[in-house]
């Protein structure tokens, strides 16, 4: 997955240290992939992702809209050339304050979950458009959700109600099928879900118009993934069985769907060792590990895919470290990963897929180390 | 643990968005109390755990030594007073042009765990002191460091034998206990072991002086911790029995155990709720969470005291959640934590005894968040 202009570009520039090259040219044909595939949905980049401005920018162009978790985040966005009325704040988790900044920003959708969320956008963000969000099984995703985002659908509607009652615009329902969801079908469940709480409100005289389908749209790593095409077939027969001919407007929030597989980090064996004669598996240590940017690498959640120089030679299950003196530093060892067993220190390895949650996720300085440098190409 | 220099700094400043606060009396006291417990033994602080300029300063002022996980921890020691003499480089994984680097600053204390490391060494800092590094089993650690560093004890033998062969001066061994060790015995096997390996080398014509006997002082969290003066007890008669009135030189690299309990992180509750009407847990959600700074509540692993004005109320379980839009960043939900039901929005609230492992953890900017303010009163 390392493009042509990645290649180049790091033959060329040789860039010192371990550092995340982003090929431009990948979102553009992911954004123009995601369109063909949901032509009815508008497109709302999960700016947490990868916020460098160089994809913001290639974006807001083609005519994104953005997901923002922060107050920075919609800085970024409209930096990047958004105008509000392209951006919707996310995050059901926001102080007051924030909201209120938002609002003066010009930003008028809201994500909620609960009353005492909509009370504040309420007070800070008066005639504003919300859809609250609830709670999906996430089954199939490679990391569901847990429960720490959403309501259950009854709840919502109590939510709903509420926003009408404090003068805000009870826009629709949000929900998320899970990161790197890999089951087309996922959606399914969820728009049932959806279309309850838009009936159960029509009959009170509330009419809603906004599903927000969420992200969850995976990035191949190691194994296939479905297509875009796939997904936009799945989802729009979804919305047509629970919707009918009356379909609401629809919003998908690709983050990692976007740019995972545009982005490809550089990084250089630092040591392989092992701890005693007889050790079963060799260690190997890179120059970037989980508190550099591979923080998704957590209970080995991800497993990126690796290429060498090498990998023409016979490989044996390694256990695979970070540089950090940290032993959580760990990245795979319950399933050790097979490597070269010619790989030695100062060898280059490219980690691909990795477009997606790294820059952001690298610690200030943990050990003393600088965050990950990223070139967007 | 907040103590009123830090009390009155919060009510004086109002420092806007969540911060840590460190009071250097404290770090002042801790140094006191390892050099009193550990009189024979030379204090290298582990930069890691908080490498704030005013806490090195304070340091070396006192006469502190330095463990150094990087060259830019190197250079923030020596920034601080210390001279190159008083700087250990601990990290058992280093880029050779990183060991060059430090050698040309004049640091000469090098941690070793494999033959290929003693090599790098060897070449990039010639005739410098190395230590291998061996590993322990570190039962009764609250984080036993897996075997991501060290060697057998039987493999640092050819280890420190290498060394001495390629010019380098074979030192000694070290080794690490796990972190937050509250076990005061949990030093006797390890020294064993490095008896072991001293009386080996003897026989072979190669004389060590130093055991580094690491880190894994704990910080007083939610449970008693036994005093510096009980692990001095401890350790010295360990000493004592496996190496006789032979006495090796010895370090300690406290870290947590010197800065942790100085520092306590104020932040706000942002969003209190249920997910539906029958919920039996209400989740909290504060403005600092997991990648905010609180990383090492990854699998609930440290549950730091939590202090609020309202703890006199009536407490029931809460999830308690970061601010980001990642559904990981959830800090206590396996093991609930109780807080007071009529804590609310816009509380306050102290997590104390967070001096460590907080500031540098801190993502760079993840979902827009900036890192964790810190300020050393």
């Amino acid at each position: 997955m390392a493009t042509q202009r990645i290649t180049d570009f790091l033959a060329t520039r040789r860039p010192s240290g371990p550092c995340l090259v982003v090929d431009l040219e990948v979102v553009r044909e992911n954004f123009i992939g995601f369109r063909r595939a949901l032509p009815g949905s508008a497109i709302y980049y999960a700016v947490k992702a990868n916020p460098a401005p160089e994809i913001l920018r290639l974006l807001a162009s083609l005519g994104s809209s953005f997901d923002c978790a922060s107050v920075a985040e919609i800085e970024m966005a409209m930096n990047a050339g958004a105008t509000p009325d392209r951006i919707s704040y996310g995050n059901t988790i926001k102080k007051e304050r924030d909201i209120a900044s938002a609002h003066a920003l010009g930003v008028s959708l809201f994500a909620v979950d609960c009353v005492e969320e909509v009370e504040k956008v309420a007070r800070a963000a008066p005639a504003a458009r919300v859809f609250c969000r609830v709670l999906t099984d996430g089954a199939g995703a490679e990391w569901p959700l847990s429960r720490k985002f959403g309501c259950v659908p009854a709840m919502a509607i109590d939510v709903l109600e509420t926003a009408h009652r404090l003068g805000l615009q009870a826009t629709g329902v949000s929900f998320h099928v899970g990161s790197q969801q890999t089951d087309t079908e996922a959606w399914d469940s969820a728009l049932a879900d959806a279309a309850n709480v838009f009936n159960t409100l029509a009959e009170r005289g509330i009419v809603l118009t906004l599903v927000n389908m969420g992200g969850g749209f995976p990035t191949r790593y190691l194994k296939d993934v479905p297509t875009a095409e796939a997904y936009g077939q799945s989802i729009f027969a979804a919305l047509s069985r629970h919707f009918g001919n009356r379909l609401p407007e629809t919003i998908i929030e690709p983050g990692r769907g976007m740019v995972g597989d545009a982005g490809v980090i550089k990084a250089e064996v630092v040591l392989v060792s092992r701890k005693s004669a007889t050790d079963e598996n060799r260690w190997v240590y890179l120059d970037i590990g989980k508190f550099g940017g591979l923080a998704e690498t957590m209970d080995e959640a991800i497993r990126y895919p690796i290429v060498t120089a090498r990998d023409a030679d016979r490989k044996e299950p390694c256990v695979l470290a970070g540089p950090t003196c940290d032993s959580a530093d760990v990245m795979y060892e319950k399933v050790p990963y097979p490597l070269p067993i010619t790989l030695t220190v100062g060898d280059e390895v490219l980690i691909e897929g990795t477009g997606a949650y790294t820059t952001t996720y690298a610690s200030v300085a943990f050990n003393g180390f600088e965050p990950l440098r990223a070139y967007v190409i």
